[in-house]
């Protein structure tokens, strides 16, 4: 089993460790340590596991501990909570992971990340939006085949975008639209008039308005009771022949079902990276559609995400050791 | 056989005669035709032709002509020069298909089209970028076999974007690579430097230098004598390993086989529309490498470059018959 140490001989300072990691966080992680040096000394296994036996030895003696990919339960939180005083954790949700309030009730700080995946979300959107409108992987997978058959594509220059939801994410889309030309309409609950000013987008107060209006239609919606279902079947139904429909952001945020049936007419496509259950069941309709471009949840994978994402980690631990605020949770 | 006529009763009008089309031009073509209204009677022959006999029987009685997809040879223009006296081309490279010396002695004028795919080639090299950094199709055509494989992508946003040309297209890729947030490095061997001071591009003097400095590299040369060749084997050496490469413009402007070679290292990837031999032989190299994005001369292929193109034509055929100039080619 490799096992990478940061100072290993400064005992004097505290244990950081990492029962566990990805390995695509691993080097970006190990990049970010030098925000610990002389703060912690800090041990990374890099052999997966998700046991709660060898998690639970993996940490003793740790006072940081980095969560990247499991769950601390709360049996597992009786048995390290003599020690650890510190999880940092590394993704989304924090909540579902960590028990935030019985860390909070033993005086043990909980950190996440924030904002981390933002370009890369909103890059993968603009993905999604490219495959639709010139069919680059598609006629890509033909040539390696053989033969020589184009397709024609649709122009984005002189097209509408409409974003549903304007926060980091939408923003930034925006601002990757306004490079093409496009024109970009927007609807948020709250919206940053300011920052819809600065990027040149259109606010529309009705929503069903803005599906109507737009070649291009992308969610950036945040899942909360307020937004789940939001998207209706009858907003789906203005959307206009030969609309590119993309969503990155949660299915939930859409009807059950109300978009297949709407992709079932055959005149709208849609890049789809979520799904109402994750992984996407074999024999979902949408695995055979013509119509959709579909990716298994990756758009927040990119490594930029990586790189903020592991920095804000070591950031957390640091600013704790240094009794210093920063990223708390709970 | 299918006969488009507007204003056919108007016989005291000029007729403009349109003896092939292709399919995607037609209803771009025919919503153009407003600009000969009480200039030109316009007779569309739908049914596609190459045959020599066949185009010059469809040409009778014509003073315009509209020529796509088929070559003006010099028996074709004895023919026909009794009574045309305007060809309008609706192509790239109007000299090789219309003898410009030849028409012009005999007082015939040729119109070519000019930056009409601009938008849609800067476009799908972005597409191709897209695919290369998130593999949005390869993805997308697992989905649709079954099972749930993510590949994680890389970021844009903090890349740096060298582009070897700087004309129209090359522009346009910067202004939508501005969008994204990336640096914009610039080499032209004749740079428009308010151009590049417009779009926070930063001119680079040696070509080596911008190789070695970018990661995404992008080509935007036209052909001509002096740049055959001009991307060399010790240039392409310079790219870093990670290097994004994109051709959209024109394969005879990097040395016969150095490309190929230089992908054959397998540290960098490509995004290729255009190459040597088109169509590209099914015995290729490049169709089985697994580091390439291919796409078969499609770059144009856009309703906005149909919509600019067909335009075009409508306008120098009506500037011809009012004594106007307009695209003149020869």
């Amino acid at each position: 089993m490799k096992i990478i140490e940061k100072q290993p001989e400064r005992t004097d300072l505290p244990l950081v460790v990492v029962p566990n990691i990805v390995g695509a966080m691993l080097e970006p992680f190990t990049s970010t340590l030098g925000l610990l040096h002389d703060v912690a000394r800090v041990r990374i296994y890099t052999e997966p596991t998700l046991d709660d036996d060898t998690l639970v030895k993996r940490m003793e003696g740790a006072k940081g501990v980095v969560v990247i990919g499991f769950h601390v339960s709360d049996a597992m939180l009786n048995r390290v909570s003599d020690h650890v005083e510190c999880f940092a954790f590394g993704g989304t949700g924090v909540a579902s992971y960590i028990n935030l309030i019985a860390t909070r009730e033993r005086g043990i700080r909980v950190c996440n990340v924030v904002h981390y995946g933002n370009g890369a979300v909103a890059e993968h959107t603009v993905a999604l939006m490219m495959e639709l409108a010139r069919h680059v992987g598609r006629m890509d997978a033909a040539m390696h085949v053989g033969g020589w058959h184009g397709e024609d594509g649709v122009s984005l220059e002189d097209k509408t975008i409409g974003l549903v939801g304007f926060g980091g994410i939408g923003q930034q889309v925006a601002r990757i639209a306004r490079g093409f030309g496009m024109q970009v309409l927007v609807w948020d609950s709250h919206l940053d008039a300011q920052a819809a000013h600065d990027l040149e987008a259109t606010p529309v107060a009705d929503l069903g308005e803005l599906f109507e209006s737009s070649g291009v239609v992308s969610l950036h919606l945040p899942l909360l009771p307020e937004t789940a279902g939001l998207i209706t079947t009858e907003q789906l139904n203005r959307l206009q022949p030969g609309t590119l429909f993309i969503n990155t952001a949660r299915a939930e945020v859409i009807q059950p079902g109300a978009l297949t049936s709407r992709l079932k007419l055959g005149d709208i496509s849609a890049g789809l990276d979520v799904f109402d259950t994750e992984p996407l069941a074999d024999d979902d309709p949408l695995r055979t559609m013509p119509n959709v471009v579909l990716t298994p949840h990756v758009a927040w994978r990119a490594e930029a995400a990586y790189t903020s994402l592991t920095k804000q980690l070591s950031q957390s631990l640091a600013a704790y050791f240094k009794g210093e605020s920063f990223n708390i949770a709970n």
